[in-house]
């Protein structure tokens, strides 16, 4: 429905936030123009090879052979105790030891953040993010009311120096501190930036000083195929600031769509409340089979080496095909690289002369969050609103494609620099 | 966690309306004496045999053979789409023409509540709603702010004397007039009562008259095996203030938790943007089969069978066992029957005694809002709150154990008149 279109005679009866909203696109980072024939460098979708179908069939087959009429029933039976227990058992490898009351399921990483915003937030309420962050993520926090403020990061994930200043100056102008800071700390979603460990134990320090949480979106920390990763924050943590959310989306399939928060039991009580509606007990039991059957960590391995193929691949096409004054993130894992085109570049006007040339992908702009607060990302080598910048995802296409893209999204940028 | 045990440090972050809550059950409805050894007539779960388990095996089988690439990335496939087509095709044979621009799929019937809960609702809106009725959604609500009051309803539905009464009352007193109506027209929970076509529109005339829109959860209105449906609100609606909730939970199985939203195209486009997270595109790839492999409408037809026979048992039951001065709704469809026993009964109070005796039930006054709005249940031959009354499931489990839960009912009814 295009904006003129729209139908006004309800809009009174709408929440405040969504009135906000109305005529204002908001966060919606997905549009791009449409070009079937281009590489969709655009989402960070897994590439389809990657899925467990067999795994996926049998853990069907078994659950419905076992107990059809738990997995269909409301609640569901034994096997989504096994996904309880089998998402426990991994965050413990992970570093992350939590108990039965400290964990919540969800319909998928994105339900989860939706209910932490829905128990923490009054329209008006600070929540501090990385500036860039996940778009989807801020329009989820913007749809609770929640006022943005980006907090810089460079390759070593956010900067803990401008979130003390950040947090200094508010709190000397008798602004409110935040309730929440977002962060994607491993892999991060645009950047591929990966926080460190001091710098992870900063952030902690400030929220305990600060008294804020810490809502760790963890969707990419496992898929690290070169490196050691530092500990994730909740396991730095003793405080129980510490929020984390976790998703089976990359590394088993976006398609089953479940998530879960590991949070002090406090928080996970509330949260449970807030969100409503239930899970998909059919899905929590063939997911179950599939943890209980010992498919994760072997399927996992394998998407490593898929993955750092993929990341290979493009950085090896940029280094060739880009022009001087390009420069661009190597992550040791996730889906992601921020690009930051030669001075001159719009990206987001650029991107339909890149979807005619052959390639989509996110223009950098999209990430970030529109405040005063916000330092400006100098240190990704951009001019600080992300203008010269774009995300492209290495984790859909075949590296042949990657190459494809990469070439295009050069040509396209020697067509619009010209 | 015992209420003495909450962890009280995080309690100032929460947002205002779980800080409302902390300490205060709300509308928990599901609390039940642990019983294992009596009939379960507590919950409106669906008869285990009722699940369509080999069509629903076929369904994942043929969308991983065809399409396993899109099945399980985000977005769905075919399937998915065919799925929209279905349930279109579905509400139309309803009497329900809707495009495809005003359909919705959620998670579930009651996250499409929630998702419209967080589009129409600013803490502190009045919401009116059945007297009694669902408690789960009651506390969705709830969880949103929602100012809730009770209109009286009878074996017929919703009194719309009564909602015209207390509407022309707020608008003489200033007071703000409801933002929604929220209604189970059919075979209601808890009470299996269902509106009649002259009250569906006066209930428009009303929503029209005082502007606001009328949720109308339509979970059960296909579960009729006796007599003839009055056309859903959203048939004899032309202004588009109905928004429509559907379910496959009780016509297919809660477990794969899908359910939708039909709705003027401006209301679902906001509902839209609210209902954060995406959906299970597994699920609705396997339900999509399902509904494109002609499955739904023979299932539904034994499923009429299954509960119509359920339905008759119980009320043969009832009328063997129940002392005099009991009385009881005797519904045409659905899942429920509500009881009111002789005066002198608290059926909170009777529970666990209940329960020992063999049966569990929901207690009536849980189904009821605490507010000053409402006029009493007077007409289901309560005193007003629900103290003598109880819901009773006839659909969970085999006819000779509602026969035996019944008898257990009444045996816990005279102990307890003694």
């Amino acid at each position: 429905m295009s904006e003129s279109d729209r139908e006004r005679r309800f809009d009174h009866l709408f929440a405040t936030t969504v009135r906000e909203r109305l005529d204002d696109a908001g966060y919606a980072g997905g549009a791009s123009p449409p070009a079937p024939d281009a590489v969709p460098l655009t989402y960070g979708f897994p590439y389809p090879e990657s899925f467990p179908v067999a795994a996926l069939r049998d853990a069907v087959e078994t659950v419905l052979d076992e107990e059809a009429a738990d997995v269909l029933q409301y609640g569901g039976g034994e096997y989504v105790e096994r996904l309880n227990d089998g998402i426990l058992a991994h965050e413990a490898v992970n570093g992350v030891d939590a108990t039965r009351d400290e964990l919540l399921v969800t319909n998928g990483a994105t339900h989860a953040l939706d209910a932490i915003g829905a128990t923490f937030l009054d329209p008006g309420d600070e929540v501090l993010v990385e500036s860039p962050s996940f778009v989807w993520s801020l329009a989820v926090l913007d749809n609770h009311g929640a006022e943005l403020t980006g907090v810089d990061l460079d390759e070593n994930g956010l900067d803990p120096d401008a979130l003390e200043e950040l947090l200094e100056r508010r709190e000397a102008a008798g602004q409110p501190v935040p309730k929440l800071l977002y962060t994607i700390p491993s892999f991060q979603n645009p950047t591929g930036a990966t926080l460190t460990r001091e710098r992870r134990e900063r952030v902690l320090e400030l929220a305990q000083q600060y008294d804020f949480l810490v809502v760790a979106d963890d969707a990419y920390g496992e898929l690290r195929f070169e490196g050691e990763s530092p500990p994730p924050l909740a396991a730095l943590d003793d405080s129980g600031r510490v929020i984390r959310l976790g998703t089976v989306s990359k590394t088993i399939a976006p398609g089953v769509r479940t998530g879960w928060i590991v949070a002090h039991e406090a928080l996970i009580e509330q949260i449970g409340h807030m969100a409503a509606g239930g899970t998909n007990t059919f899905t929590q039991s063939v997911l179950g089979r599939y943890f209980d059957a010992g498919h994760y960590e072997p399927t996992l391995e394998g998407l490593l080496e898929g993955y750092e193929t993929r990341r290979d691949a493009m950085i090896d096409a940029l280094e060739r095909h880009l022009p001087p004054g390009s420069s661009w993130t190597e992550p040791k894992g996730g889906f992601f690289l921020w690009v930051t085109l030669p001075e001159g570049v719009d990206a987001e006007e650029m991107l339909p002369l890149a979807a005619e040339e052959g390639v989509t992908y996110l223009p950098g702009e999209r990430f970030y969050v529109d405040d005063g607060g916000r330092q400006g990302a100098a240190d990704l080598g951009d001019d600080g609103v992300g203008t010269r910048s774009l995300r492209i995802s290495f984790s859909h296409v075949s590296p042949e494609e990657l190459e494809e893209g990469v070439a295009a999204l050069a040509r396209a940028t020697e067509a619009y620099l010209e």
